[in-house]
C-alpha cells in the first residue's frame, strides 16, 4: 500500500520564448512519489499559472488548491486515480485552472501505476496491444508560401505520408493568401500524402470566412480542417461541415473536461476529435473521451505539440483502438523538449508509431539534460513561501 | 483619449478562510487606471491564480499573460472593451485561467468608462432604466434542519419574500434528511415565500439521485433546484427538467465563457440560468448571455456570493430587463466582503434592489478600510519579481 507522499512541479523553459504557435518552448513537469515508487508527467501550457493553483490557498470549500485532493491520498490501483480526479474535480470546482493542473498529475500517477506494475498505461487502461498509428509531421505554416513548400519537401523526404500545417499568416490575410499557401503545402507533399490544416480558431465564430476556404480546401484535398472556431462554436462547426463533403472537421484540443468534448462529438459534426492528454484532466479523462468518440463513430486523435514524455501519454487513451490511426507527431521540437527524455518515439521502418510497450509511459526523464532549462520560481502569500522550485 | 497604464491586483482575505461554501471569505480586488481616470472589479475565486495568470510569462504566441492584451490599450468607448475582450482570449486562448482574470478587469473598465462619462454601466449597455429586482437572501443550509428553520424564519423577520439555501449537508447523506432540512426550509419561510434550492454540483452527473429528491422539492413548492449536476452534463439537466414539473432547473455558475451559458440555454431545459460576471468574461459576457436568454424564453439571474462591488457588477447585465426579476442578494457575507465597500446595496421599503443609479457601478471601495484584508503576495520567476502587491 502507496500514499502520495509529494506532488513536485517543475517550470522549464527555452531561454527565449517566441511569439509564435509552438507550444514546445516552455512545459510544466510533473514528479509524483509514493513511497518507493515515482512517476512523471506533463501539464499543457502556462507553468507559473498551474504551479498557482497546485499550491494557492483555499477560497472556500470548492475553490481548495489541487494538492489538498492529492496529497496523503492511496495510490494503489487504477480506481484510485479515479478517485483522486474526482476529488480535485469538486474540492476545486470553482478554481478554472484546476482541470490543466490535475492533468499533469493523473499522468504522472498513471506512470507511477504502470512502472510499479511493470505493465505499459494502455494495459492498466484495459488494451491488450498499442496499434501502430500513422504520424503526421505537425508544423506551422512557412511565413511565405515558399516556405511552406519547402518545409513539406523536407517532411515528405523525411518519409512521413501526412503532414499537418497550421497557425502563422493562416487565415489572417485574405483567401488568395490562404489558397497559394494551401497549394504549395499541397505540392510539397505529393498527390498522394495525407494533408491536414490547422486553423487555429482564427476564424472564432465566423462562419462566412471559414466558408470562403472551402473551396481551396476541398481542391487540394484536405483531409481534415482543425480548429476554424473557437471549441464552444457547436452551431458553427456543424453548418460547417455540412457544407464540407470529404473535408471533416477535426477540433477538441481546447476541451477541458469530458463534457466538452462530448458536446463537441454530439454536436459539432466532428470527424475528429483532438484531446491533449495535458489538458483535459489527464489519461483518465482522455480514456473517457476515446470510449465516447468510438462508441460515437468519431475518430479520436491525439493533440500533442510538446514533449515525447507528452506524446507517449497522448497515446496511451487511443493505443488500442486499431482503426484509429492518425496521430499528432510533432516535427519541430525546441530543444528542451527534445531534451527532455532520455529516450524518445521514433517512426519504425514502416513510417509508423505506437505508444511504448515498456512499463508506465515507456519515457525516461533526463534529469541532468534539463537541469539547465529549469527557471527558479517562488511564490509567497502572508509571508509564507508556498512553491520554491523543488530539488529535481 | 485615454489608454490603460496600470492593471492592479490585491489579494484580500478573512484571517482565517473556513472550508464552507461562503464564497466570501476572501477576494481578488481589480484596480484599473488609464490617465486621470480610475475603475475597480472583482475577480471571484482562487486570487492567487488569477494573479499568475496575469502576470505568468508567454507559453507561446496563444498563451501570453492577460496583462499582454490590456496594458497600454486604448479606453475610450464600450467598444474599447470589447476589443480588450477579444485580443485576451485569443491572445490567452490556452490559458485556462484568463476568462477568471479578464472578468475582473472587464468589470473595472466598465466602471472606469461610467465614472469618465457620468453614466451608470446599466446606460452605457444600453439600459434605459434599472428596473427593480425582488432579492432573496441567499445562505447555506443549516447543518441541521432546526437551524435551518432558524435561518429561514429570520430570513422571513428581516422581510425578505424569498430565500435560497444550497450546500451544507444538502445531498450529501438521504433523502430523509434532505427532506427534513426542505420542510424546515419551507416552515421557516411560510407558505408564500419564494423557496429556492441549491444542490451545489452535489450529484455531479447522477440522474436517479436528483430525481429521488424531486418528490419532496415540489411538495415543498420549491420555485428551482439549482446546479443538481455540474454545469457539463446537459443532457442529465435536460432529463432531470423534463420532470421536475413547477420546480424549474437553475444553473450556469460554473459558464466561463459565452458558448457554456448558449449551450446551458439551448440544451439543459433551464428555467434559469445564473451568470457570474466575475467568472464568465466580465459584464460584457455577461450582458451577451442576457440578450440571449431573454430571447430564449430563459429568465437571466445573477450569481454573486462576494462583495457589494460584486453584486452590482453581477445586477447590471440585465438591470433593464424588467420581467427578470428575482436576484441572487448574499445575507451571511464575511466582514471583509461588508468593509470592501464604503456603500452598499440595499432593500428599499418594498424590500426590493436594483443596479444603483450613479456613475460606474457606484459602489465606492473603501482602500482605507480593507488595508487589513490584503495579504502581501510575490511572485518570482527566473530571478525575477513577476508580481509583488501594489501599493494601495
Amino acid at each position: 500500500m502507496a500514499t502520495i507522499d509529494a506532488v513536485d512541479f517543475f517550470y522549464l523553459s527555452m531561454p527565449q520564448v517566441l511569439d509564435i504557435g509552438d507550444g514546445s518552448q516552455d512545459a510544466l513537469l510533473v514528479r509524483v512519489r509514493a513511497g518507493e515508487f515515482e512517476g512523471w508527467g506533463e501539464c499543457e501550457a502556462a507553468p507559473l499559472v498551474s504551479i498557482a493553483s497546485l499550491v494557492c490557498p483555499m477560497s472556500h470549500s470548492a475553490c481548495k488548491p489541487v494538492q489538498a485532493s492529492v496529497l496523503g491520498q492511496r495510490i494503489d490501483s487504477v480506481e484510485d486515480i479515479r478517485r483522486i480526479g474526482h476529488a480535485v474535480r469538486a474540492a476545486s470546482l470553482d478554481l478554472l485552472q484546476a482541470d490543466h493542473t490535475l492533468s499533469g498529475i493523473d499522468i504522472a500517477l498513471w506512470d507511477l501505476l504502470g512502472r510499479r506494475y511493470q505493465q505499459p498505461v494502455w494495459q492498466l487502461l484495459g488494451y491488450t496491444q498499442s496499434c501502430a498509428k500513422t504520424p503526421y509531421a505537425s508544423v506551422l505554416f512557412g511565413d511565405s508560401p515558399a516556405e511552406t513548400l519547402a518545409k513539406a519537401t523536407q517532411i515528405r523526404a523525411k518519409g512521413f505520408i501526412a503532414a499537418k500545417f497550421g497557425w502563422g499568416p493562416f487565415g489572417t490575410t485574405n483567401l488568395a493568401d490562404d489558397s497559394a499557401q494551401l497549394l504549395a503545402a499541397r505540392e510539397g507533399l505529393g498527390a498522394e500524402g495525407i494533408l491536414l490544416v490547422d486553423a487555429g480558431t482564427v476564424w472564432n465564430t465566423d462562419l462566412s470566412a471559414a466558408r470562403q476556404r472551402l473551396a481551396i480546401l476541398k481542391a487540394v484535398n484536405a483531409t481534415w480542417l482543425e480548429e476554424p472556431f473557437v471549441s464552444g462554436a457547436l452551431a458553427e462547426y456543424r453548418a460547417l461541415s455540412q457544407e464540407s463533403g470529404s473535408v471533416r472537421m477535426a477540433g477538441g484540443e481546447g476541451c477541458h473536461n469530458f463534457h466538452m468534448a462530448q458536446h463537441m462529438i454530439d454536436h459539432a459534426g466532428l470527424g475528429y476529435v483532438q484531446i491533449d492528454a495535458g489538458r483535459i484532466g489527464g489519461i483518465s479523462i482522455a480514456k473517457d473521451v476515446a470510449d465516447y468518440a468510438a462508441a460515437k463513430g468519431v475518430t479520436y486523435v491525439n493533440h500533442t505539440f510538446t514533449s515525447n514524455l507528452a506524446l507517449s501519454a497522448s497515446l496511451q487513451p487511443f493505443a488500442g483502438l486499431a482503426e484509429h490511426v492518425i496521430c499528432e507527431y510533432p516535427t519541430e521540437l525546441k530543444s528542451l523538449a527534445t531534451d527532455m527524455t532520455i529516450n524518445h518515439i521514433t517512426p519504425d521502418q514502416n513510417g509508423q508509431i505506437a505508444a511504448p510497450n515498456a512499463p508506465g509511459l515507456g519515457i525516461d526523464i533526463d534529469t541532468r539534460g534539463i537541469q539547465r532549462y529549469l527557471i527558479d520560481t517562488e511564490i509567497k502569500v502572508g509571508g509564507k513561501m508556498l512553491y520554491k522550485t523543488p530539488e529535481l
